[in-house]
């Protein structure tokens, strides 16, 4: 395309590297913030940068956050001695919504993927054992993704704690609430199987 | 939601004030933003507040420019005596694309929409009547889109350029090049009977 002037053309540029934006999508967005105030294009660069610079991982759980420790790990009303371990930041979002996890969490930023060369050393895995063979950690919750990669991680993790004596779960598979028998693999079907529990 | 840190919030606020953008898709972009270089931040900020200064309208055809005349009204190859008018700098692209269209251009920057409280004086009709009342335009394209908004504004402009002696014409109506007659609806069946041309 030359048929914009050139700094259009650029925006256009920018938003089509975002993921899942295409050609005729990032032309939308281009022209969406063209006609904003000029405040509000100010207040979008803005935010970007801020995003950027301000945003950093807690020196604890590695979770997001805007400098210092994290609001989870600050808090004093949540139980140190359980931690979470999640993939992604976005993965503590989805459990705090859950509004049923009281404990601490920890998050390794990815998952061991040999495919796209990610091993154990790019992921905070050193990290998570340091914390639990100082602390008195007593349970730590693997929650990765039921996929292949996540389980393989949960499975390293595991082997990897072994000497420390502490608990380690993994979170329930099953049948989705809302979920029908009907509709689900055989896989998911038969770890309900297994997992079933006396009413 | 309140599990990000205030910062990363409110880059997911931004993203998700995009037309097409729901919260999900804001959340990926903002991580998506995190993960990037400090450079390539930047250059994203920048082009936004670069596009948003440097791009204005062309003070001949309103089509959009990076300053002074638009490069179609610059061009001297271009035949300024035939003016294709249409609603959006977009559809100027359209045309260009085509590579067909010799002439020039005017962009009305919307389209006379009585529900959306967009009237004549909202659109760049006047400067439109000033251009063909002045310069020695000979014909006049009206290539709004053939809804009943784009048909009612050229039907308005074209009652509105009677009295200059050009000649007004209007993009034919049809098949769509590659389309099935199946598939085609009745208004563009009753047009393409219309509009039939010896062969």
């Amino acid at each position: 395309m030359e048929y914009f002037p050139a700094p259009l053309e650029k925006l256009v540029e920018q938003f089509a590297k975002l993921p899942g934006i295409g050609g005729k999508s990032a032309q939308r967005l281009a022209f969406h913030v063209l006609g904003l105030s000029d405040q509000d294009a100010k207040a979008f660069a803005d935010a970007i940068l801020d995003a950027k610079q301000s945003v950093t991982c807690c020196p604890v759980c590695r979770n997001l956050t805007a400098g210092g420790l994290c609001s989870i790990c600050a808090s004093p009303k949540r139980d140190a001695a359980t931690i979470c371990v999640v993939a992604d930041a976005r993965d503590v979002a989805a459990m705090e919504r859950a509004r049923e996890y009281g404990g601490s969490y920890h998050v390794l930023h990815g998952v061991i993927s040999p495919m796209n060369h990610v091993g154990p050393d790019d992921l905070e895995i050193k990290s998570l054992v340091e914390r639990v063979s100082k602390s008195g950690v007593q349970e730590v919750i693997m929650a990765t993704n039921p996929d292949t990669e996540g389980e393989a991680t949960a499975m390293y993790i595991a082997r990897l704690l072994k000497p420390f004596q502490v608990r380690v779960t993994r979170l329930a598979y099953g049948i989705p609430v809302g979920g029908h028998l009907e509709f689900a693999d055989d896989a998911t079907l038969m770890r309900a199987l297994e997992g079933r529990r006396e009413l």
